[in-house]
């Protein structure tokens, strides 16, 4: 299939972490399965943190397993830490994820370790998938890239240095996370030229927060910087618990529809996404689902892109 | 005032034409007080159509009179015709914005007369313009210039057409309304370069809706494409009783908090734009007001634009 862009579905990993609710094993699977029928490349399918912490994902080895049946897809994994990569190893994740908390106070809260020790934990996990047969890609996801809610600004070169270290530390490539939403499109660009400056295009793709508004005008903006891979939420679940009031991905239903209406192939079939959307809302009969273009349908000049 | 944009708040006219109560003239008084005290530079305050149509703004010609008497700002109305227009000059409007929509099922719905009949009427209000003392600036907005809810596609070519007649009929400037919020980021660079090869810097702004939740993508993409006047609702009120379904001026609290956020000035303090959300909140409680950051406050690196 030819796109032009590739949008990462975050959904079942940012999406669940943050609801009170636990979502049964079988109805991840069939939104998973939905998701990928929609034509998602990529999902990020669930979290190798110890189930103490987020019982949510208790069932993340089993949900790697029955993704990775899906023929077409992609299976991403979030891990905190280099044990938490040898578990997304086992249970078969074709990429994972670490959190590089760019804040040092986000870092702490988030993960427990300060930024240069979640580096040598990347470290420790590039170890582990060299030692593997599969070697799924690692990817340093930096939070918090472009503003913390606990310390505020955080410094432009901190997050060059970290992408640098990252990359050095034997991660394939490098993800800028937006956690608390406090980008904004001249920002993005900025970040993405200055990052990009030093490593090339192992920067692959951003991961958006619609907390204020500006998800969309963002992901353009990362577009136009030359980026071609976005994270999005379903119905825009998601957000950080270590960053208050961030809460919200960027809505995959309305980020296709911006990148299909502009002409730019996302690959993804909005009407056969609603069925995941359905699924959902009846998982969870009490949250919000967002998205503009869920609500109100799609215009009557509507096309695809071809 | 240093200011980089210009927002031009149309709440007072789109917004309450759409909702079903009446708000006291004393009300509509205070929400332009407090818009202007906010740094709004241009309010389109009321639409001078009868009163029999649209009895929420029988009191337009007070409303002028009164918002004539706050001395930093530009006071705009809407007149749906030549008839409008010597009313709103009798007024004493700044600035008038007679709609000429580029759809003619549209322009027939909304005004009752075709595209070539409204350029008729923007000829037959630059007489009256000329005629008067206080020569007004005359503008055409034109509607439907990204999609009709009735049509589908709209020619851009018609666009075209359309703005080159406006302007030889006597137009100041061409404003492009996206009445039904069908517009996309490429489409709005698109018809933009077009409109401006054409009749280049009498191409001023656009009025945004966010029906599919791209209003402020939109508005980044005709920033980027040079424009520098932009229309918006506070609490994003407004849509087009002849659109259905096209709800929803782009919100001007989140327009100014992404362009202040970039470093782009809009002379607009966000602080006292609440004062007016305040006064719309007690005079339409059951309405919902819209926006992003009115609802999560301002995150914690805000800083205006300097």
């Amino acid at each position: 299939m030819n796109r032009d862009v590739e949008i990462s579905e975050v959904g079942p990993r940012d999406g669940l972490q943050m609801l009170k609710g636990i979502m049964p094993t079988s109805a991840k699977k069939a939104w998973i399965a939905a998701l990928a029928a929609a034509g998602l490349p990529e999902i990020e399918v669930c979290s190798f943190v110890p189930p103490k912490l987020l019982p949510q994902m208790a069932d993340a080895a089993e949900v790697v397993a029955y993704a990775r049946t899906l023929p077409t897809l992609h299976v991403a994994a979030l891990a905190p830490n280099a044990k938490g990569t040898a578990r997304a190893i086992e249970a078969g994740a074709h990429k994972i994820t670490l959190p590089l908390s760019v804040s040092h106070s986000h870092s702490l809260a988030n993960v427990r370790k300060t930024p240069n020790e979640m580096v040598e934990e990347i470290r420790e996990s590039a170890k582990l998938r060299d030692a593997s047969p599969s070697k799924p890609g690692i990817e340093a996801g930096l939070s918090t890239a472009f503003g913390c809610t606990i310390e505020g600004t955080v410094a432009e070169s901190e997050v060059v240095r970290l992408a640098v270290a990252a990359i050095a530390a034997g991660a394939d490539e490098v993800g800028l996370a937006d956690t608390t939403g406090m980008a904004n499109p001249q920002k993005i660009k900025q970040v993405i030229a200055n990052v990009r400056r030093e490593i090339g295009d192992r920067l692959t793709g951003v991961h958006l927060h619609n907390t204020f508004g500006l998800g969309l005008a963002n992901a353009l903006a990362a577009y136009e910087a030359g980026l071609r891979t976005f994270d999005a939420s379903q119905a825009g679940l998601g957000g950080c618990p270590y960053a208050p009031g961030a809460t919200g991905n960027v809505v995959t239903e309305d980020l296709v529809y911006m990148f299909e209406s502009m002409g730019v192939r996302t690959g993804i079939d909005l009407e056969k996404l609603m069925e995941g959307r359905r699924i959902l809302a009846e998982a969870f009969p009490n949250e919000p689902l967002y998205g503009y273009v869920p609500a109100i349908g799609l215009p009557k000049n509507y096309r695809p892109a071809a």
